[in-house]
């Protein structure tokens, strides 16, 4: 279950305070000669945001390269890598141990396992994002060679300067698009590329909801306002071709060739968010994410303990008032994910 | 790709127009005594809907059931049913055999298949969600041995009966309520609770977005907000549990048992939807889908056939107005799926 | 755990008396044109066999096609089909219902779901090969297309005539071949094409043995007599490739062509039964399956019922005294199923 | 494909010269202390061998362990750990770079990847089964809780003195017997405890044969020879049981508790080697390896280079005669690996 993917893998392993956190990627095409540099900026749009927004964690987020590379070329074995946690102040989190701090899964965790790593969050901490988004990296270089990018991009965030000087946190949404996917990604019933970005994007720490094109908008419209009429931007050429030549392997349906058959079809609105039926239609996928505000607040709140005592937490320390900023390349990094594996489940 | 769940695992089958249609489920629990009727009734809340909202296929939805039953009794082995599709009326179709019907799944099945089965539909019809009410059924007589409730109910839905005079449709949102579900249950990282309701709810046709607890109403929350305070219900029996013997095998603790370890721990609120890191903490898991209209609509619309041609079209037939009645059940059938499935993977 | 495969996935359901016996293929490639015929006399191979080794059930077994076609034509979604159990005798399998049978499943299938369905075997009976069969032989259509062929023989017997006599049973060896295979297939590590092979026949009933190339017989050879010497059959041609333009998508690796990388090289013996590292080498892949015998004897045999008393059996009835013949078929479509999925995995 | 288990996973990265090699244990119980020592002694019966048949690598193996673990405690969520490559001496490869060594995977990798790791054999090198061995130590400490041993011996091995004079190499046979074992373990049809075993030794490098109980001698028996007749070795107990309290949950089939269905009953005989119908029966889990000789030699043999060239070749450098001894503990760990990952299907 720390593992996402069909065909493109990615497994995660990692505490917030342990000796490292890191993956292994699974599935990588080979001959791949990757872009380090690009990797590291990644990494640092993970790490870097507005200071109004967050503390930054000293840590360097060094990663090395433990497997399937040679001479930074893809092997087609399995690609893993990790950073070291050398920054990690456990004794901070010592006056915690012992409770559960509102909305973080403290007390989930336990339940679970009948033990929790109380240092930094243990395995719930967003520092096990770090691994996505490298793993997000590799992904959009293969889809780079594809000529399709991930972009996303915060549209709402709650007032973050009021919020810190209350003591407070804020949330937001990130708005993400896919342009250039082709059309026929995704798989019918139950891995519609739909379901699997929304299994991505609730992967990530805080996500509450999940909606593509118009998505809770829809629910509001008639059919007659929510379609997306087909139009043929390239009613010409397609002419031409009808009649082409009958020998060929890649004909069927009546002399045209396969790869002809909706070429240049596509929505003149994008309601649907580019996926119909599960399937992309070719046009931009776009989807939006909302973020709960950060639970770690320095405003005291009431809780109780592992022993059931009522009790009150003021949560000090490095902690963002907004998760929003450094989210971007995570969602990012997840529908990259999603995309290149659909695209080689594609046949 | 047309299976759902890891240890519960359904895999459907079947197009809207085909011989059947129909699943198997792998992974049930042996020495079940099956409700037939229990099945048949929830078949029928598919079917049967408001006269105002939805016209009926008159086929008897009557299941066949094919194996991994003796005596009514689950054996362990696979469960297949089917029900055959008698009241298929093909030659409705036949005029949209070569026209991609605006927001359906006709453009996007032939770009990745090449082909596709113009009659009602096929795979992509709402008439493969027959086996998700099934499976869904049987997984709430599970969880009915668990004293776990699964609850939808329409909250929004347009003006239907306005939408029918002017040809058009509508569409709304369903709230869904897991009741008794323990602590405990979803696996970190890519296997949250979360995750998991969320791909399962795109799985099915025409959602397009996904909330849980309060969702994208807590991106404009602060923290102290958002947050959801733990209570203690049980503050007195835990006391004279602390001490209690220390030789028992489930001990851990200090001397308390493992399964006292947050025993009347709850949330006084409910913002989070019964969810935190993933993972469920006892209370309820409520969560909403959005349900976009019904593409089929009477009035005319403009589209592209096959031969890239613009062309104009008015979808006749028996098709409904607005699929949120009958969606309440597959809502809580594929709720169901995940929390059997989950409580399985429980350990 | 009753699907079979990574992305040709077959799901198989039904017991011996069941309702119905059946299967589920998801991951088949559109536009295929299924040779029924074939499919038939496949089903035929299973079913007819010598008369000095086989009884004959006397079912048509006329499989229903039940979704996944038009026209005979795959659409890429999943293809169900069943037969259904017509000639069932459970009546004979009365006095049976509280003994466990030696060598049989009626021992182990109780113990593991606390209760069995005692007719015919049930789940456990070798009727179950049934859309294996259907599903290998839709395979073998899809390898016909790139020119494999999956080809078995028994190459040793007991003397079945003499068994009969003693109201006994003998068991045999079948060797399989898989001519035309290209290089390059299997994963390594956990997905090799000789463990997918191992698992494959191990899944089929009464298999006690599998062995890849010479097999055991390598454990008593040393390096030298062991190691397959590569030989290059097409020296020539190779020469002129090299320094070919070197503007083309495909090339690397100093001018030649990827895809000419190791063209015409081959091994000149088999002792590796075409298999190195998991991966095959382009030779043919061969293998051996060891058969025990069929465990229902006329002789009279001890055991004890599940009340745990001992008491005496002598298994009457339309038995087989050998399974070999009809396993031949068998094994050639679990090699068909394993190879395509290799095949499609291959990128 | 580099994944092996279903609820207990074990993932494994690296390449024989690397930065490091490793894996990622998913689905391991919390709250195990894991026994270090137990671990290092495992990792060096993978390592030392008689010195008849090995050389030996210099490397520390030191582990180290980068999640998953709070005070050696696990937590639940993955074990990540690795092994850096030290020693590795590439150079010694360099002459290698463009050769294909016969019977090892050098061709067969690079039709798969058009790429290969030509360091000390890459990604197929024998020192991919370190983390198996890590992993399995952890397995074997889970079955330990269980009562359940896993232990495996050479039955036969090559005349490794004579081999090491002649430049030559030799193969073996590994046995092994897992004791303990409880009635009812695997999964029928494609999840056989025996499919799954043959899966996993076929997962170790230079294995060419598996079988269980008396394998492929049971296909030159008769059925009344290779039976194996049921025998209660509980008998008086059983009969004061029938007849007991009704009340209770674990109470069906007439009186008698579930737990007691086949209290006592075993086999006389072994010839299954403990599975029936792909589940174990109770009784000793009994198969053997068939291991080829290591391919490595330093007699001179022919083969073809990249360049399709024919070539003769010397192994040189610290190669195993006998890979026999080492894989002892390689057979026991994928054993203990199945056993677990079973153990924890089973409901």
């Amino acid at each position: 279950m720390n593992t996402f993917g069909h065909l493109f893998r990615l497994t995660t392993f990692g505490e917030s305070h342990g000796a490292a956190i890191g993956g292994v990627i699974d599935g990588c095409p080979s001959n791949l000669k990757l872009d380090f540099d690009f990797i590291d900026s990644e990494l640092l749009r993970r790490k870097t945001a507005q200071s109004s927004t967050s503390f930054q964690r000293k840590e360097p987020d060094q990663i090395e390269w433990l497997s399937g590379l040679l001479d930074g070329v893809t092997l087609g074995t399995p690609i893993a890598f990790m950073v070291r946690n050398e920054d990690a102040k456990s004794a901070d989190y010592e006056a915690l141990k012992d409770v559960y701090r509102p909305s973080h899964a403290d007390f989930t965790y336990e339940q679970k396992y009948a033990i929790r790593d109380w240092r930094g969050g243990g395995r719930a901490s967003a520092r096990t994002t770090l691994p996505i988004v490298v793993a997000g990296a590799i992904a959009k270089q293969i889809l780079k060679g594809k000529d399709i990018q991930v972009a996303a991009k915060v549209t709402f965030m709650g007032d973050a300067e009021q919020a810190r000087k209350e003591g407070d946190t804020v949330g937001g949404i990130v708005e993400c698009r896919i342009v250039g996917v082709p059309a026929g990604l995704g798989e019918p019933m139950f891995g519609k590329f739909s379901a699997e970005l929304a299994h991505a994007m609730f992967s990530l720490p805080a996500v509450k909801g999940f909606e593509i094109g118009d998505g809770f908008a829809l629910a509001k419209m008639k059919g007659s306002e929510a379609n997306d009429t087909f139009i043929n931007t390239d009613a010409g050429r397609r002419t031409e071709d009808v009649g082409r030549g009958t020998e060929d392997e890649g004909l069927r349906d009546g002399g045209r060739r396969t790869e002809d058959i909706g070429r240049g079809v596509t929505t003149a609105t994008n309601h649907s968010g580019g996926i119909q039926g599960g399937i992309t239609n070719g046009n931009d996928v776009v989807f939006r994410v909302a973020f709960k505000p950060i639970p770690s607040i320095a405003k005291p709140q009431q809780t109780v303990n592992r022993a059931g005592e009522t009790c009150t937490i003021a949560i000090e320390g490095r902690h963002d008032v907004c998760a929003l900023p450094r989210a971007v390349v995570m969602v990012e990094a997840m529908a990259a994910l999603v995309t290149v594996d659909m695209e080689l489940l594609r046949r």
